[in-house]
């Protein structure tokens, strides 16, 4: 054995990353640059160097590899709320909930890009719009739970959503420094003063 | 002529409700009947005694027959906050915009019955949201010609659109003698106590 075959050997076994991130980078290269519409499964596992049966075991369809980080995100949510003692004012434990979930680790990097095949694709637009549903209903059921009446539940969960989306848009946007947390908090204030009509 | 052709003639030009108003009606009971994704617009147009060519006169496609309200209803909330008093604040405003759009006339079982349709497709429920996203953005846009900033503007939007569908829903459900306007005072009031930490 020489030392070029043992070269060659380690650039073999170097490190990748794992099969859904090779995946999900091969997806948005290609989403960006062919549309999510004329990018098919195929061609994202030909691109991640994986086979069809390969992209199927991570995710059940080609939308999916957008929309996969939303079930960390609820439970996050939906859980902090759900497990907020009794005593604490319905806004004090979405708050709560929504710094939890701002405080997943974050892509940014990722986001942006996902939001731009997003804004491209009415397809997708329309998905994250349900995606954003379901979890403002899901949230509302959670708030009942603690004995939050009806509408003010799905009201504060609708806001709560809103104040995630503004919040979770400016720091895509905003310079490098922006504190998501901080920017959710910002974003419950303005609410506040809208509301007691500033 | 006898008396007998008379009664028929006068039945056959008895009053009939306009082409879009027939259309319409001949679409909910169809899209009830077997779905809306199983009703062809030819089918609508034969159960309305009109032609294809009438029924696209007056809609675009046949989800348009469950949509077209909405421009009435963009332009009562939209333009009633785009002429509110300078001085009023945006909280004011989109209440006035509110009742100016809940004061339309609306016929709640028509209303019921629309619901229950789009409840039953997903693919009306996604036409219903990005509806109502449209109307967001477009209300967030007004609100910034007032001067509001961002994001204040979005997130007072986002406030308006669930305050009408939360109130919208509950009239819908309600008992007859509930009036909507009442039912969006309530929404908001129950807003209010929410982001005070009620």
């Amino acid at each position: 054995m020489s030392v070029a075959d043992i070269n060659y050997d380690s650039s073999m076994v170097r490190w990748q990353p794992n099969p859904r991130e090779r995946l999900q980078e091969a997806a948005l290269a290609l989403y960006g640059e062919r549309g999510f519409e004329n990018t098919t499964v195929a061609e994202i596992a030909e691109r991640a160097g994986l086979t069809e049966r390969t992209f199927f075991r991570h995710y059940a369809d080609k939308r999916e590899v957008l929309f996969g980080g939303a079930d960390a995100f609820t439970e996050a949510l939906a859980g902090t709320v759900a497990n907020a003692p009794a005593s604490e004012a319905p806004i004090d434990a979405v708050t709560a909930g929504l710094e939890a979930a701002a405080a997943l680790p974050q892509d940014r990097e990722f986001s942006r890009r996902r939001q731009a095949i997003i804004a491209a694709s009415p397809e997708l637009q329309e998905r994250e719009l349900s995606k954003f549903a379901s979890l403002s209903a899901s949230l509302a059921g959670t708030l009942r739970e603690r004995g939050l009446g009806e509408p003010a539940a799905t009201l504060t969960a609708e806001l709560a959503i809103a104040v995630f989306r503004v919040a979770f848009e400016r720091w895509i946007e905003g310079s490098d420094d922006q504190d998501f947390r901080q920017l959710i908090r910002e974003s419950l204030d303005q609410l506040r003063a809208v509301t007691a009509g500033a």
